[in-house]
């Protein structure tokens, strides 16, 4: 009975060890409205642009399936992936999947698309130069591109 | 015996479990010099800047009780706390703790000082901009000033 308790007791310090070293670095902020992606979207803005910092800063957490519309950055984005696994894809070049400490460079106004896998949600945090302006929506994304069809 | 075992295996996957989920997003990277620092400081260099994304990009890790020389950077930065405990302090203003998920933004030339507390570590993301030049390092930190006195 003893060894039971025991058991017990390392599998509750198990779950409770795991839970606070896994817990988000900042909050997750605000559910976007779906106007320019599918699935859920959250936003967090850690900085928004300024005449010292001159670029946004923003983490993003998307729910498995969530992903974006094609758009381009006319400043560029630089993408950190901070946890799971998602797409990233620039028009005419094929699917890319990251994970968890890539980074990637979107150069400006190169169109591309980004989202979490079916599987696993994806949480990145971006800066996102503001000096020649804010995002350009472009066309939907459909099921195939997502999917990785031509 | 079978509860031992059964107790062994859950101590196991608890241990497993938190340090998967518990794991840096970022490589730890090259251990910096002792030239403005105390104690053990790493440096991952995420992005340097370049035309497109005039600001750098990095994660530094500070052992327990390691921590800078007062600076100041011309363009300012943003640190993002990842993880631990550490101390911000601007030259004539009370220490700070700064903890995981807060976010400190430092104006361009105000001298300052940033490291981890003594019982515990830090690791944060910084993003500086490059545009009025690099980090001006001066005089070396007190064991007082560390500490909080005056």
């Amino acid at each position: 009975m003893k060894i039971l308790k025991l058991t017990m007791l390392l599998l509750a310090m198990g779950t409770t060890q795991a839970f606070a070293q896994g817990a988000p670095i900042f909050p997750k902020g605000e559910k976007a409205p779906n106007v320019n992606h599918v699935g859920n979207v959250w936003l967090y803005e850690v900085h928004a642009p300024d005449s010292t910092f001159n670029y946004g800063i923003s983490v993003a957490t998307f729910d498995p399936g969530a992903r974006l519309n094609w758009h381009q950055h006319p400043g560029g984005q630089i993408l950190m992936i901070m946890e799971g696994v998602g797409y990233y894809q620039e028009k005419g070049k094929p699917r890319q999947t990251i994970r968890k400490g890539d980074v990637v460079k979107c150069s400006p106004g190169v169109v591309h698309w980004h989202g979490a896998s079916p599987e696993s949600g994806v949480t990145y945090l971006s800066t996102t130069p503001a000096q020649n302006g804010k995002t350009v929506w472009l066309e939907k994304l459909t099921e195939q591109e997502y999917f990785g069809g031509k």
